[in-house]
């Protein structure tokens, strides 16, 4: 069986493979801005996903390479247009494909590549192909419902935590799923094993994203990469802010919800001030409980699918990488 | 079997069974865009194609009109992202989704379009749908190609008749012919007529793509639908203008580049003069006969295909519909 990192260095080699490809395809200028992307980098985190779910089954994890280069490039595509639709100028510190191509070149570029994972998952030979054929179908759908619940939020202060759950759900969750639920599937697992790695992709991408959500606000600035309290600046949604609302009374509420209204104000003292109100409201210690919901949900998953030990051990691996994450 | 008339009514019902289903989907600003757009109406000729093909080999067509919701659904998703990018303002006399609703909603509610386009397709009980499903993937890449070519020959003015029509092989062509390939790979038709028939698809939608230009320059206002002279106000590449340029001289080629770089002009002298060129280089003609040339091929082709005379004639007739618009 394959270890984590060697999953990923398949991947890495697969996708260079392929940018190669690209690079020689016309008209460049469409397929340039998708090399670009996929060059970007990033933790591959669903291919890797896909491929290790497959690897519990079945040793020639060759055959569902094309499957989680698919993936990968269909979330890339995600992040053209998402970062479009949330004028994003940066993305792994370069510019996003917008700002470095155009507008029109990360629609379209992005369209091809919607189209590029559904070639390259054809290219895939098991007798499970339509199955996952129909599951990526319905997870690209809710990929996009996602994203329009995200940008609905944020014109709106009553957004609830059953909200905020379902979004991320759709977001993020059934992506990692996905890749989890494909890889059994070409792997010819069975209906009860792919759902069951289903089920744990989706508790395990909620926590994944609220863990996001908490370094955002809670992070070492060093190991998570990005700058500290974006959320709070740009009054994003997360769970962290909307449980801070739903708890926050008198003063507290006041002040939090003045925050929120202030159109100009200092950066730092405007995170400095939120943060403050989260620590007398408890928002990390609610969140890491949320987390832990999330990951307990996870560990009886995962010791209700039965196969051997020996081979599940990765899958435990990736997911405590994920959730322990420096903060 | 059916009738062009009765397959477009098919489609129509359908259309509106699923417009029914959409209206209730959420998040409604998502699906509320797209509904917008199948409702706009249009010629449903992809689907009508795709209905008829599998006509002329079985007559469950019911079975098939899953894929040709697909296809329209798909074209429509193409419409959504080229009217962002040409920055097209009004479709079939109703504002585009972009400015009926907001760009970021032409965005994503054609990227679900996209996706729903495969849920559709997948809803076919064939053996031919994994032959379908990599047909409909590459033809919808090339489709994106087309589009790009189109946003490049914008900005130069060397365009050639060789690179126009691919340009337009690829916007237009492909996908009237994998209309036609996939009907017949649906009903089991085999390889040699599904072949065929995509053949025939290229050079019906090369000729009804050239007619297109020709309308725009030379049709009747009344029948057209649209202003005449739109192209050359705007300088776009068509055949027409291509061809006056490769075969304009001396004065006659001073003047139509002086239309093409003038800043300022009066619309309705800019179209005269320029319509006086083509007229002075019997744009026209040269127009009809390469239009011709195709439509032969067609002809060609359509006597190929060995299937009974009777079960042919439908295609014959909507070909003849399609060249036969009044100008």
């Amino acid at each position: 069986m394959y270890t984590v990192d060697e999953l990923q260095k398949i991947i890495t080699t697969e996708l260079q493979i392929r940018s190669e490809e690209l690079k020689k395809m016309t008209p460049a200028n469409l397929y340039l801005p998708v090399d670009y992307s996929l060059e970007m980098g990033g933790k591959r985190l669903r291919p890797v996903l896909l491929l290790l779910s497959y690897n519990m089954f079945s040793d020639w994890v060759e055959n569902a390479i094309p499957a989680a280069i698919a993936i990968e490039v269909f979330h890339n595509f995600t992040l053209l247009h998402d970062d479009i639709m949330d004028k994003a100028d940066v993305r792994r510190n370069r510019p996003t494909v917008h700002k470095q191509f155009s507008e029109n070149s990360a629609i379209l570029s992005g369209d091809v590549m919607a189209f590029l994972s559904y070639q390259y998952l054809l290219e895939c030979k098991s007798e499970g192909l339509p199955k996952v054929l129909s599951l990526f179908t319905k997870t690209a759908i809710e990929v996009c419902e996602g994203q329009q619940f995200d940008m609905e939020f944020e014109n709106r202060l009553n957004v609830d935590e059953t909200e905020y759950l379902e979004m991320i759900r759709l977001k993020t969750a059934v992506l990692l799923a996905c890749g989890l639920k494909a890889g059994a599937l070409l792997a010819n697992a069975g209906t009860k094993l792919a759902d069951q790695l289903y089920d744990f992709g989706i508790n395990l991408g909620l926590a994944f994203q609220l863990q996001d959500d908490l370094l955002d606000s809670f992070g070492n600035q060093q190991y998570f990469g990005k700058k500290i309290g974006g959320d709070i600046l740009a009054n994003k949604k997360t769970f962290l802010s909307i449980t801070a609302l739903e708890n926050a009374r008198g003063d507290v509420k006041t002040e939090l919800i003045g925050w929120l209204n202030k159109k100009e104000f200092n950066s730092s003292e405007k995170i400095n001030e939120v943060l403050n109100i989260y620590n007398q409201l408890n928002i990390k210690e609610l969140t890491e409980q949320k987390i832990e919901t999330y990951f307990q949900k996870c560990r009886t998953v995962f010791h209700e699918i039965s196969i051997e030990e020996s081979r599940k051990k990765h899958l435990q691996e990736i997911s405590n990488n994920m959730l322990n994450r420096v903060y």
